[in-house]
């Protein structure tokens, strides 16, 4: 059975001053919220300072839980949720990257769920999460409109993923203002990120129309970004774009989930401490490549979207905007290859990809 | 400020034997559900006979409620609603054209809400809405992805619209199965109506990047089935192909609105008894010509996507397509002009639209 599926609940809200503009929304979810951050980047940016606002002239109280590490582990969100119940709260409101956002996902599950730590990936969630609301300052998770929150699993040595409709925010607030201090690196892996989430998307068996609509779109806006990823100086309309560019790729992601590029890219954070979005950039290109021997019209329209004529110019394009590259040897290739070759989430792609892609791939992406 | 919003939270599930297939879901909304049609549409098409076969298989217990007309009324819904209060259901499952999916909505918001009829569309619901499942079977409205239900009102002499996040379904099934045994005609009309929902939506001030995204797709899948609706004729997948093309034009609507065709089309279904598509097919060319002279470049895209080289283009297809045209006095203009420059749905518009425009468009939409 032809079976197409879309869902995606999230009330996403973008513009210049959204947050202050939604006191009333943020108002609605209660008297006490849990604000989950990074250590800094909520402050840096400016974000943090105008959820505080807010909730003050509400007469809300915020809880700071600002202990969100990058890639955050299981303890951290134990941790988290453990005060979001001591301090009773009524909602979470997360503002960060990935990784505050996916901590915050995991903490308003656990505060609603006594859950041992064997049962956290189960997806089975009896009492649901707190209401959430999330606020991106990166342009590559697409967490706020995603049903996953993806943690450190030191036990299978990888990122594991939790994926429940529980875990969908109830609010997205997206203001590219918050863009406008983060590195010009940083802005870069995370574009780079978004733009695997829409292609890897796009080469899933779950893909469908719906997907593939946003897919385009936000493959379009990253290619229209391309000349100032690429000089590394970002407009505001740059960053407002790519912020859009990145809830649209989320939102294809939320009914797609991704495949062997993040698969792939997971060993490689977890074991060489790679960005997310760069290690997904190291393997993107190579992936695309090999789609388009499997799947040529497929891939073309991919490509069309990029404004580009092969597969190949994506794997250069990439080359240039992520400069670093890791070293690998041998037995760390065959390693990796063996644990991406037995990931699940490879059996979701529309690309067959046997060990001796994945071992290539890696290979492509090393220094040589 | 330059605000842009996305919300839809149902969740849409396509494919064969859908129906059959998410029973399961279907056994999770209830004991007891009102079951919304048309007189026959609903058992010609079988999709009235699935449904009861699943609710036989769960335990539960079907009420039929198979009293809506075309443009259905609000005496119509009052009654529905006092049936599903009568029979004491726990959700509601529409099947049908916009017309009973649209009355499933008031039938449930009014089953949870005691309101008097002058408060009807004022779009605050304080008890909300019992859930409801969609099955659409036809290939325009795009009702189950949208918080809209359109309603005959007699004493504004013509439809009117509640509006309300409450009035989204909880779950859309689409099985294009359920369109085998639509005449040509009705295929053609509803499928006007949802590009007609795809041209607007992208010609509103609420149009967004999210909104662009579906529409684009829907246009393409529209030109794609150019030629089965040309020649009248339509394999399964033309069928599938409009469905889906219909749920994201209203993905695109439930966000933007619609604007001056749809109101003018109002008074050509109120007036004339025209069928609800057709009277936007009769409108939607001139509409694009007129928005081409202000917005070359935004209506230069979805000509593109229409593969087509000019708005006018489209004012001979759908020439084509829709054979019958209204005969119309002067005075019916004059009056149907006054009452659709009045409308605020107007407002909802990118292109400036003048009593003299709104004017000529009736005269070019009338036989010759």
């Amino acid at each position: 059975m032809n079976m197409q599926q879309y869902f995606m609940p999230v009330r996403v809200m973008c513009g210049e001053r959204i947050v202050s503009d939604q006191s009333r929304a943020v108002a609605s979810f209660g008297k006490r919220i849990l604000l989950v951050t990074g250590r800094n980047s909520a402050k840096i940016c400016g974000a943090l300072q105008d959820v505080e606002q807010v909730l003050k002239n509400n007469g809300q109280i915020g809880v700071l839980f600002d202990q969100v590490m990058s890639n955050p582990t299981i303890d951290c969100v134990y941790e988290g949720a453990r005060i979001a119940r001591q301090e009773q709260v009524d909602a979470v409101i997360a503002i960060g990257g990935g990784s505050p956002m996916d901590a915050a996902k995991a903490i308003a599950m656990l505060a609603k769920n006594d859950l041992a730590r064997a049962d956290l990936f189960s997806g089975h969630y009896p009492n649901g999460a707190l209401p959430m609301i999330h606020i991106p300052t990166t342009v590559g998770t697409g967490s706020e409109v995603t049903p996953y929150a993806i943690l450190t699993n030191e036990e299978q040595q990888t990122k594991t993923s939790m994926s429940s409709p529980d875990l969908f925010p109830k609010l997205a607030l997206l203001d590219a203002k918050y863009l406008e201090k983060l590195p010009a690196r940083s802005v870069i892996y995370t574009a780079v990120d978004a733009l695997s989430h829409s292609i890897e998307g796009m080469l899933t068996k779950k893909a469908n129309v719906f997907t593939d609509s946003m897919a385009y779109q936000a493959i379009s806006m990253f290619s229209e970004t391309l000349p100032a990823l690429e000089t590394r100086s970002f407009s505001y309309a740059d960053l407002e774009r790519l912020l859009r560019a990145s809830a649209l790729a989320g939102m294809v992601i939320a009914n797609t989930g991704t495949s062997v590029v993040h698969t792939m890219g997971y060993s490689f954070t977890y074991f060489k401490g790679i960005d997310h979005g760069c290690a997904n950039g190291l393997l993107l290109g190579s992936f695309l490549e090999l789609a388009q021997r499997q799947l040529p019209e497929r891939v073309g329209e991919i490509v069309h979207h990029l404004r580009m004529q092969h597969a190949k110019e994506l794997t250069a394009c990439l080359r240039g905007l992520i400069l670093e590259r890791p070293s690998l040897t041998e037995e760390e290739i065959d390693f990796y290859t063996r644990q991406a070759a037995s990931s699940k989430k490879i059996q979701n792609g529309l690309v067959a990809v046997s060990a001796d892609d994945i071992r290539r791939m890696f290979a492509d992406a090393a220094e040589r």
